[in-house]
């Protein structure tokens, strides 16, 4: 793993444009100035294009679509494509509704993603949306554990093959591969499900990591999968001696730790591996 | 009481859609992830009927409400009708404008609610909207006092026999009631009026209840104002050891308390009459 | 400096009418609610008029512009100027999309601001629209030092005179005034700039301690500005005796020390200048 990652970060301060769902907004917003970028929010389609052209990076998140906001996820995404900023999908609730699975392929259909982040479901129907099989992912559980690692690596791998982008399909246990290579992660804690936005945060930190390290989009995944497990561990530790410290103690000390990390944290605590 | 009730929710885990604003939206799913349960959140007209037909109960709120959620509302109220789940209606601000007046009697002509928790003032609009006269609430004054408590409750569960759904009036005391019985609950502090959200996240509260606790939807309803009053006290009782803390120390400790609660400590800090 | 002026907040508070973005909408309402005011967001222009009518002040923020709303502030606006409300504009990202310059531009036109809060860059933009001439703004640079100190205040006036508004001009030194009178405060702690909101919470207690103390405005934003900066500057202290503290406790402990602040620490900690 590069050495200098989040340090480019901070040298740099990607300014990423986020075109996301009005749950998590507030925590991508503050959990990216804590990574060392610097977000914008703005999902007009008058304005979309103006605003990614200033931006390095782009983060679209189906997480509460609407009519309104689906053209403009289109049209940030292609002015992204053009000026060959990093362009990061969350294709949350893909599977859950028509609307959502319907929209995720269209987006990757008329945008080429970077970087695409989800969990197993949201991926596999990305999968079958694409391919129309059901090969890979039928044999496939909903949860990466030590009996299937090799089937998932296998299918995130195929994955990324079809989609031309860098997947990280996060989980108990996460994998961040392209067609090549793949990273295993084993950082994190349950009680990252016990907040939202996890996934949601994570992805804006994917692709300021990716925006300030644009040679490297695997690598800069990977890190940014890794670190953001690794606060999880560290708000974690510090909520254990929190007396009476629960759910929201535990997102306002991620979001602390995040805003702490440095290179060198992030490589003695990631527990990462490479195939 | 029933003695159940947070576990059931913790061992059930009902996935609670919400049509809320964008006020309050992250903290209501963070309330709802500690207190058992599981958010989604969608509002677009064409998937809310797919996907309140995944959840266990549904949460409308209409504290920031425009034309296109209206619809919005009004479908997926009526879905979960059909699928018999839980329905909450928090009628935000209802009394404040005529859209917010007109939507919320839309809503209770067109969706069945099983609750309806607001405060003394939306809950006298509703009242009023409903029957056309002035009859009980102008003997009623704005806030719930020692002094006007019988009739106060006679109120609540007059307005549960017109709209046939259990109510939650919220305030210095709360009553829930439906047409037969009525619990008053003196859980709660003062302190829980200066944080925004906190009505908006015991309606999520209620909805996870009542979806783990679907036969005792009077008594799930009151067990989550009793929760969220109680979790209240435990806040400020926590912040009082804190130098410095304040109002958003008070948010992070309530949600943190939620987190943590069980049907012990319910049971033995929940100040509950039955009448 | 008049010394009541955050009693008068704590005594009358003042309901704000907030039409927001909604990235950083419930930290205004919180900040709103710790600093002694209390909030409503309203943006269906069938309400807004009903809704500012039953507030004290309205505030208007651009962050997350869309065609729905743009309306929605133009009419509330209107509906406040005709009460003799404090209206308070946010023009953020004013400069840095047609769109928002626009519709900052329109707002100028169609409605009467009271104070108008923003950083240069976006203060720049405002001043070009109306003028069409790079006078004054060419002479300056993007952030205020002691070195532009006199031309970034006889730029904060000019603005003003063409206005008719209070600026407030916010960066590492804050310039606050009128035609006639100018304040420079130097408040506040670089933090401040590492997460989301601060300058929508900002505006929103200018609209708050303005709606409270409506024969002074100029006084009233000033004292804002300075309350928020030193509320930073009390956050920072506290954080820097917590250990792995970060920028969420930054967040949290600002808005705790705006909930525990009155006009004497205010007087006490304010660094102010009047010229």
């Amino acid at each position: 793993m590069r050495r200098e990652i989040i340090a480019n970060v901070r040298k740099m301060v990607p300014l990423i444009h986020n075109i996301t769902n009005y749950v998590t907004v507030n925590d991508v917003a503050n959990i990216l100035l804590a990574c060392g970028g610097s977000p914008i929010m703005a999902d007009d389609a008058r304005e979309v294009e103006e605003i990614t052209a200033l931006c390095s990076g782009l983060n679209i998140n189906i997480g509460t679509l609407n009519s309104r906001t689906i053209d403009s996820m289109i049209k940030a995404g292609k002015k992204a494509n053009e000026l060959g900023h990093i362009v990061v999908l969350d294709p949350v609730g893909a599977g859950a509704s028509r609307l959502r699975t319907d929209t995720a392929r269209r987006l990757l259909e008329e945008v080429h993603f970077t970087v695409i982040r989800g969990n197993v479901s949201e991926l596999k129907t990305l999968y079958g949306e694409k391919s129309n099989t059901k090969g890979v992912d039928a044999d496939m559980a909903d949860n990466v554990t030590e009996e299937n690692l090799s089937a998932s690596v296998a299918f995130v791998q195929e994955l990324s093959r079809k989609t031309d982008a860098v997947i990280a399909m996060t989980g108990a246990i996460d994998i961040v591969a392209d067609g090549k290579q793949a990273y295993i992660i084993r950082n994190g804690v349950p009680m990252l499900s016990k907040i939202t936005g996890t996934g949601c945060m994570l992805s804006g930190v994917v692709a300021a990591y990716g925006a300030a390290n644009p040679k490297y989009p695997l690598e800069a995944a990977a890190a940014a999968v890794a670190a953001m497990g690794l606060c999880g561990e560290l708000a974690k530790k510090r909520l254990d001696h929190t007396p009476e410290g629960g759910t929201a103690s535990f997102r306002t000390f991620l979001i602390d730790a995040m805003s702490n990390l440095d290179d060198k944290m992030l490589e003695e605590g990631m527990k990462i591996e490479c195939r």
